[in-house]
């Protein structure tokens, strides 16, 4: 059977199916988007990816995505520089901005110590992390990796790095998410959400 | 607050941001992917899009996408020329396609006639439709726009054009979908299901 889509479209929508949570329908329907715009609007497109690709790399000092030498975050003087959160992955610095209750500094991971992906203690940013403890006059150490298997070993391999320096390390809280229903906690959480109980 | 997207990097999240489907979750997701790539695969996306933009035009005689003067069915010699196949969008075409069923020709309309959207018999594809119709040796034409009330519409006001050039014009049928549900189909689907019952 012959294709039915010209050799540009078929590669534009090829392009569009390895993005991540893309399938072949949304692909297509993306592609035939982008034929549809104007010349100059699809042209920025594709300098947007060119230009994000060439000017962002990591906050020499966070590891998070920046254009400049360093982030914005490390940048301001507004910010409280004696605590350093600890996240896995730039979108989670993202959520803790919109918290807008975190004033302190980050330190982007990139990932988590994964054994059974190949993914040892080098291959993610602990060594920068320690670098900085090492020069700043850090106070405290949040560890705010995800709670999953990877997130939870990788917390404690780095808090057991920092003790030693004789810095405070601390978790993030567990229990029931907000606006969320007990009926439907798993028993793990609600365990974690009664341990961690507080007087009101 | 401080943004805490770098500006090449929020720029690129707005682009896909604007693409169809695509909420701002999901549109920083797939930045943050493309920005994961290796440089020359990035390019090559960019590249991708501004390829199809450029290359990518309507077949001069079915106004479906191509990158030649004439897309590879019209273009054939195995297919039957004698019959049309009217769609509202490049995407039915691949639809039809695929089930391998359809040997005739193809006629895209690029929208349907839409008074409450502005949209009138001029604003697509239709006069061209006519042309082909008057030159070549066309006996029947099959109204496949969509069962909805423009789609509808569409495919009645130009059955009432062609008509007097007696060609037939024909249109898909209406019923249960197959391995739907008898239970799940609305009255409306139903009630044509039965109208248009066939002997066993």
């Amino acid at each position: 059977m012959a294709t039915y889509n010209a050799a540009p479209l078929q590669k534009l929508i090829e392009y569009f199916e390895r993005l991540p949570g893309i399938g072949s329908k949304t692909a297509q329907r993306l592609a035939y988007y982008v034929l549809n715009l104007p010349v100059s609007e699809a042209k920025a497109f594709a300098n947007a990816i060119i230009d994000a690709k060439e000017k962002i790399h990591y906050c020499k000092v966070c590891c998070n995505f920046t254009d400049d030498e360093l982030c914005p975050i490390c940048k301001s003087t507004a910010r409280d520089s004696s605590v350093i959160c600890v996240v896995e992955d730039p979108r989670d610095v993202a959520a803790f901005e919109r918290t807008q209750e975190y004033n302190g500094l980050y330190h982007v991971l990139h990932g988590t110590i994964s054994p059974l992906n190949g993914v040892g203690p080098n291959e993610i940013y602990i060594k920068e992390l320690l670098e900085r403890i090492k020069d700043d006059n850090i106070k405290e150490v949040i560890m705010s990796t995800n709670p999953t298997v990877e997130g939870e070993a990788t917390a404690i391999y780095i808090s057991r790095l920092l003790k030693p320096m004789c810095i405070k390390v601390t978790r993030l809280a567990y229990g029931i998410p907000v606006g969320g229903d007990l009926e439907y906690a798993d028993e793990v959480t609600l365990a974690r959400a009664l341990e961690g109980r507080s007087e009101i």
